[in-house]
């Protein structure tokens, strides 16, 4: 392809920005919350408006139902006569997270809207950046390709899922039974954050998660405390002794064998996160928070990219409503996870935090375990020329040099890719910190949706 | 009076036993839940249906709006020649506990029925035992006495509360304005239980009750685990320790300062208790335990009756829907409440109690308290006259020897009539082990209510 060809590609994504955010709109206005069945309808139909979608822009794309949430793939039709590179499996996923505390959205979580935000319009709806805008960078990369050259630079394949939000059960079956249909030479992932509004990132490490619900059992029945106050087991107080456990008093966890195949980053990495000038205070300030809160003796950036963490997403039992209830709850319940780094086993991660628990019991209490979803972290091999050769078109494109980072957060599917198909995962996305994933008032910058769509534009050039 | 009149009376209980349980049932529909607003409504109709029952018995009756549920205020008309004795002051409450978790009930809570029960037919209805089926033991009794004699054996007021269940806000205000009206010689209260199901009781101790609800305050906002997970403060780890921190290992409450004012029993109380041949295994297998959970070095016995406790009736923060959210909450709370004994300070416990709170704060993270109900213990003198003569009218009802015993569980108004109207407290109630205070399934057994009925009729014949 030629300069023009490439300047052409981006024009076009920078005269159809309007139409692209009206398709957008309409993805999002799906409540697509894979980890909520009520929502599996909504599921289905956010994978069907991304099938006619693809097909719109000539790919052959299909619904492949599951057990769970559907998957949708998509192979490109044409490829233009310059074509030359490694072919390519792009992946995003069109679930969300669930809305609640719904009374904190200020507006409605599935009614996109553009607003003002601190550096320019932002998009708000649950999904805007996780990952739904995200994913659309790419889809409107590709149109714009199509419209302009009549065909797409590189070889594309696309999958998205959904249930990436609830642990991805059905994901490993999937590839096994389309090996051959989706093992390309490389994949693209646009799941991640840039390093700040103004760098863009590779994502080069990603932390793993094992996650598990502990359900503590006592007595057979919620107790009135007045009369059994002080003889009958609580389970509260024994599930409070058990999470307190998992930390000692410099924050590391007390998990039997936890740290092993806990690695160090290597000299050339740590050199170049600390020439990213990583601002801790503002980084926490940013969410009214000021002290890293993890192990002692680690900065704020290797807590998040390169230490593992023990971490309480939820607990409850007993009476939670307005008012007070003098009980003793037959039961209560935490759920927990574990990021993970390096080369720690989920599994044996999952079976000490068992361990611990049961090792905890007092008579009369026992426990019920519900696993969630596993995944290793994953170190990714960026001397490939790939990553050098997305890092200089990712250069061009913000005017500020790309960089190698870690990701606090698992894109399971990056760990899959390598293990079950062998391939490389390039890691590019363009959410920022105060995206607010996961929470309420969740937004995505317009100037990451426009220049991401431009971003990936410029990558597929520098690929093909 | 004479003994024929007694029989008569009794006679006309018996009798009249289908009509009162049909009065009851209907006392039972109104779901007059204190501790919700949204049963305000419900609570005042439960107000209005025993004014108006009252009033049929002759009662001046009236029902007396609060800042918070109303009070029903009796005082009976018409006084037989004979009557002699104390005037007497009745306590009840109309409220009841929430019926959450409600999938739990086998019938709808508020639909009373008669079942087969264990030991005969038992009412099946929330409030059954707690306090509605209990406070119309004494009003069907005055009916009796009104319908064979056209009077009441001794100048009787009633007083019914709405707030028993949530901490009762109003009732020192309320007592404070209405001195005069409510100051008697003796105040009578049903609220409490039988020993066992062949064995009458009086309470002649009562622990106390001081209720706080501690929130945790971390991030201002719920964080995304992956991108904060490890560097930001999470809330439920926090109350966790804290949580933890309250016991020692032995099961001991180490709050500073909690064991002050708590006394020993008397060698005489003891040695009545160790005559009941309390069994520890019956009572803690009745509900699906067999350890005594509370202080190593206590019975069960004393741990329920004598000791303070420190329990965890509540528990709540992040996610706790169906599936995982890998989120860091940015609140956890907990609902705390302490049994006292002796001459336990509620508010010094309570002030001990935030103190180790604040102790335990990392940097970030702020706490925030509600106060709830306090109540110090009570202990009655078990020596005045009253007292063997109610318990000489209940050994003659049951055939069986009526024990003074302690109760588990706060009656706090027993303390408040006492400190602030000089009137001890003759606490008889029919309460059993079994009757599912506070918890799914509530139940009344029939036998109780209706021999309630005539130990109240036998009670008030013979103080008068």
């Amino acid at each position: 392809m030629t300069h023009s060809q490439l300047d052409a590609v981006l024009d076009r994504i920078d005269a159809d920005l309007d139409d692209a955010l009206e398709r957008l709109f309409a993805f999002l206005r799906i409540p697509s919350i894979s980890t909520d069945p009520a929502h599996a309808g909504d599921c289905r139909a956010a994978a069907d408006w991304l099938v006619a979608e693809l097909r719109l822009l000539g790919f052959d794309a299909s619904r492949h139902d599951t057990e769970g949430r559907p998957m949708v793939v998509a192979h490109g039709d044409a490829l233009s006569p310059e074509a030359a590179g490694p072919s390519l499996l792009f992946y995003g996923h069109y679930d969300v997270q669930p809305v609640d505390p719904l009374d904190l959205w200020r507006t409605p979580p599935f009614e996109p809207r553009l607003e003002d935000g601190p550096r320019g319009k932002v998009i708000r709806a649950r999904g805007a950046a996780d990952d739904k805008g995200q994913l659309m960078t790419f889809v409107e990369a590709c149109r714009a390709w199509k419209a302009v050259t009549g065909a797409l630079p590189a070889r594309v394949s696309i999958m998205v899922e959904g249930e990436e939000e609830s642990g991805s059960p059905s994901l490993v079956p999937f590839l096994e039974a389309h090996r051959d249909e989706l093992t390309r030479d490389l994949a693209l992932i646009c799941d991640t954050g840039m390093y700040d509004p103004e760098t863009p990132a590779i994502s080069a490490t990603l932390r793993g998660l094992m996650g598990e619900e502990i359900v503590i059992h006592a007595a057979d029945r919620d107790l009135h405390s007045g009369m059994y106050g002080g003889a009958a087991a609580n389970p509260i107080r024994v599930l409070a002794r058990i999470l307190a456990d998992l930390h000692d008093a410099d924050g590391r966890v007390t998990l039997e064998g936890f740290y092993d195949g806990v690695e160090e980053p290597s000299e050339a990495m740590r050199a170049q996160w600390d020439a990213l000038g990583f601002d801790a205070g503002a980084f926490l300030g940013e969410v009214g928070l000021s002290v890293p809160a993890g192990e002692a003796d680690r900065a704020a950036l290797e807590q998040i990219w390169s230490r593992p963490t023990c971490e309480f997403n939820g607990i409850s039992g007993g009476y939670a409503g307005a008012g007070f209830k003098t009980v003793i709850p037959a039961q209560a319940s935490a759920k927990v996870s574990c990021r993970l780094v390096g080369r720690q086993d989920p599994e044996a991660v999952r079976a000490a935090l068992r361990a611990h628990v049961e090792a905890r019991l007092p008579a009369d209490c026992r426990a019920e375990f519900h696993r969630h979803g596993s995944a290793p972290a994953t170190v990714m091999n960026v001397d490939a020329p790939a990553f050098e050769a997305a890092r200089k078109a990712l250069s061009d494109e913000w005017g500020r040099e790309a960089a190698f980072v870690g990701s606090g957060g698992s894109i399971p599917i990056a760990g899959r890719f390598r293990e079950m198909l062998g391939m490389e995962s390039l890691m590019i996305g363009f959410g920022l910190d105060d995206d607010g994933l996961h929470s309420p008032n969740e937004k995505y910058d317009l100037r990451c949706f426009h220049q991401g769509a431009r971003s990936w534009a410029r990558v597929l050039a520098a690929l093909s």
